[in-house]
């Protein structure tokens, strides 16, 4: 597969350098209804046609930021009682806004003014009460009920997409976001389900704590939805998604509201939360759940090694991953990957690590991780680039977290330029990760030539590692036709759930299942749990309201 | 509450002293129908005898071990068909071993011999075709069935308790033992459920890995049965339970097998392992999983610490737990559990810490535990007590993992003196641990005085702990009266279920539900959660005759 040579790096293509997505003046931004995050912080044409000179076969000019009043939704088929009026709206910005996530396909849509399937309503519920009403209006009414946290869905999580309904409502927690109540001798917090990532931590901080994840999406996600969609976070080993920290959950369900006992630990019968957690608001809708939360850390240390053979790479991060050392990060990136985060160029495998700790220095546990690296033939970065030195951080992950969160504009941008570019992950066993990579790359590179005639980039990363297997993660960018680009995104999707389910790896690792990600999801969930899934969802939403066409059905 | 004088330590009134439980004899050993482990190691007459001496209120002589001769069981109501001839049998010994588990209540009937509700027929698969063939033949016959691993269950799980069924066949998976892969790469090996732990350990041993569970019935249960019922093994922090080891499953269901995918971690909808781990036989017949292995350690490091204040103990531990360490080992001994195991005597209460890694010595992370424990008034052991010179253990943990072993034994030996003795263990939050250390010991003394009429010993040790809270196991000795232990046992629990659901601490951290602890579920358990897990059942089991009356029903 050719690596344009105009694209070496996004980062060097992109003009946001020094931006910072957020800042003091976020109460001042407004949220995009069509893309990702600040409406203020969207790239500009100039700054989207830059890509015409580097990716071969984009149009000269962007498309243009859609405008609200060029849309002509569909009249709202429902209108919510006079009980709950003053917290349901059918304002034409809260309707384009709650149509979709955030995906690639979404994006796209919205760009070109495709809104066909707006909700007629969106709620914000203040109260859990607020939440039980409207349920018990939308199972009376034959509502179809769309749980929204952020928004952030990039698998169609939040987008209703037919049914026999009499309408639908897109039921916005975010109102909800406060911390209740911080527990500081169990170190835990009761917080609601609408608490974005930001206003989460905020409420934190002050007294010495921190949740501590950090999906990409972190800004514009709430804590409702991570744990809906069970949600990859800041940690790479060990404790890596929002499951691991819940203590209880309180989920409001049409048939009534489940709360678990806050417990560190139980046997006793299958875990309640479990059900829940990933169960992508079909079940209920969680409204607010006691979190384990951390010690912010002050004793932090982290490297960057490269690799000229990505295969040594892998070998090195199993071994890690197998060493009991369990660091925070643990990020390989491939060499594209490498080269596009801007990270390093010339070809080169990059492997990041990173200890912390609130406790007691963590110096010496980076130095076995770099010893190991260096037994597969790692070349950790110089003395000058680590960085125990200069608040814990070295060069090359300062570059890619500042390219992990601008990353979502650039997309935007590529997407107003009709170029193909979105991710998926996954994740399998360590004796079929190689063969995973090397195969999927091949399929896709295949599949991209097959859709658009030309070729396009493939490029992997592992956002979190386990003793038995790693999470690899794939960005995709290709040149797409104006106006077809979300058939062809799909048809390359498809390949990448084919080759996926051949290698039983699963559809998601933290992305969740959501619409998009069903022909895989039907085929690697076991029929007879989902015959068990099928019933409880039968026995909690006896309507049928709650987000339909998710997961099952 | 008087702790008897005579009663300091029961390793010091046990004659077992340095007599292992297993040894190079075991294969010419049988299998003790009504008590723990060996029949071959039950304690003589003399040796349960001793305790009337120290003990008050107990009689002069234990009750006779019960003799097979003597039973008159119902005749089997059921006969299998002549295709399950070679897998089933209606012998006396198997129908009478297979009546119970291995509680303290099961174990009195017993030796009363009151096996009313022995099962029909014992079947004993050979494979996961002859486990389908049973359960197709049992749902057509309405025939219940109980599957049974090592039948070490102390909450009655295995104990058929009536309805409307024709007949009862006990599923005994103890011929499907064996280690059926290893991976290598991945460090996960398939394992078949009916493997006991020494079996499974010696077949992982040549190739240098081991599973590294070892729950206190490790020498007489199986892989499937803590997979059923969520079992607490090694690892007192971190991987506390089983779940946290596996990678599928493979289940067999009434309505089909269900096997999930080899994952090492995945964020596609609910886990499906996640309802099956903890499902007590109730959804299905766990025939195989693979797990995650572990590389056999060789840096260990361990010591004791004592303190003269149980609540300093208590938030050293919750320090430790919330350190980011993770101590394979932290187990806090109360005073009277202290003394009981003969680790030290003299009012104080002990803390034994342990680390451990494959990869890298683990001296430092030792240093760590011991200064966070100095810092809240702890006093390590002299150094010649340590033991990173002598293998890594010291003589408390030493006497401590000796004594661990032996106990079950000595509580047979108690219960043939129509002593109560027996355990209980639940979980809370760091919030509300001393107070229901408390309350836990005071109720339970009360109760004891209430049901007894004289004082009993209640101790408390801490067997796992997290960074939101701690699991604490209370082990209660009284004095009963014979013939009426069990009545007065049921009475002393009913009361310690009732402490425990006031604090919402949960009924069971590690034993599993069974029967005997549904009271205490049945008001933990969230009823919506209870609906979801009854449909599941019925659409997994709707001849209803999986474990019936174990969680729900």
């Amino acid at each position: 597969m050719t690596v344009w040579s105009g694209l070496r790096s996004l980062r060097m293509t992109t003009p946001m350098e020094g931006q910072a997505p957020t800042g003091a003046s976020d109460e001042q931004r407004t949220r995009s209804w069509w893309g990702w995050g600040w409406a203020e912080l969207a790239l500009s044409d100039e700054q989207c046609a830059h890509w015409a000179a580097t990716i071969p076969g984009l149009p000269d000019r962007p498309l243009p930021v859609p405008s609200l009043d060029d849309l002509d939704l569909p009249a709202p088929r429902v209108a919510a009682p006079a009980s709950l009026a003053a917290i349901t709206t059918t304002a034409l910005d809260q309707r384009a806004g709650h149509t979709y996530g955030k995906g690639y396909r979404d994006v796209v849509r919205a760009l070109h003014g495709r809104l066909d399937a707006a909700p007629d309503l969106v709620a914000r519920p203040a109260t859990e009460s607020d939440v039980v009403a409207i349920l018990d209006w939308a199972a009376d009414a034959g509502v179809a009920v769309v749980p929204y946290g952020g928004g952030s869905s990039v698998v169609g999580g939040v987008e209703y997409r037919g049914g026999d309904h009499a309408g639908v409502v897109s039921l916005d927690l975010s109102r909800m976001d406060r911390v209740l109540e911080i527990d500081e001798i169990s170190r835990s917090a009761r917080i609601q389900a609408g608490a974005m990532g930001p206003v989460l931590e905020g409420q934190l901080r002050p007294h010495g704590y921190t949740l501590r994840h950090f999906p990409q999406s972190f800004e514009f996600s709430t804590l409702g939805g991570w744990l809906a969609t069970r949600s990859g976070g800041h940690y790479a080993t060990l404790r890596t998604h929002i499951d691991d920290f819940v203590e209880s959950l309180r989920v409001v369900t049409p048939v009534g509201v489940n709360e678990s006992w806050r417990l560190p630990g139980s046997g006793a019968g299958p875990s309640p939360d479990r059900l829940f957690l990933g169960s992508e608001g079909i079940l209920g809708v969680i409204t607010e759940a006691w979190m384990r939360i951390q010690d912010r850390p002050d004793h932090r240390a982290s490297t960057s090694v490269t690799f000229a053979d990505v295969a040594d790479a892998m070998t090195a991060v199993r071994t890690i991953s197998q060493s009991g050392i369990e660091p925070a990060n643990c990020r390989l990136l491939d060499p594209g990957e490498a080269a596009l985060s801007g990270t390093v160029g010339g070809g080169a495998t990059v492997l990041v690590l990173g200890v912390e700790s609130a406790h007691h220095p963590v110096d010496g546990d980076l130095a076995l991780l770099v010893d190991i690296a260096r037994d597969h033939g790692g070349v950790p970065a110089a003395p000058e680039d680590r960085s125990a030195r200069d608040g814990g951080r070295d060069r090359a992950a300062d570059a890619w977290r500042s390219s992990f969160l601008r990353m979502p504009y650039t997309r935007d941008g590529l997407a107003r330029m009709s170029a193909i570019v979105e991710t998926f992950e996954t994740a399998c066993t360590w004796d079929r990760v190689e063969e995973l990579y090397h195969d999927v790359r091949a399929a896709m590179g295949e599949a991209i030539r097959t859709v658009t005639g030309a070729d396009g980039l493939v490029n992997c990363r592992f956002t979190h590692v386990y003793p038995d297997g790693a999470a690899p993660y794939f960005t995709v960018i290709a040149a797409g036709r104006r106006g077809d680009e979300v058939r062809m995104w799909d048809e390359i999707k498809a390949a990448a759930m084919d080759v996926l389910s051949r290698h039983r790896a699963t559809v998601t690792h933290h992305h969740a299942v959501g619409r998009d990600h069903r022909p895989g999801y039907d085929r690697q969930r076991p029929e007879v749990f989902a015959a068990a899934l099928t019933a409880a969802k039968q026995a909690l939403d006896p309507a049928g309201i709650l987000n339909p066409g998710v997961l099952i059905g």
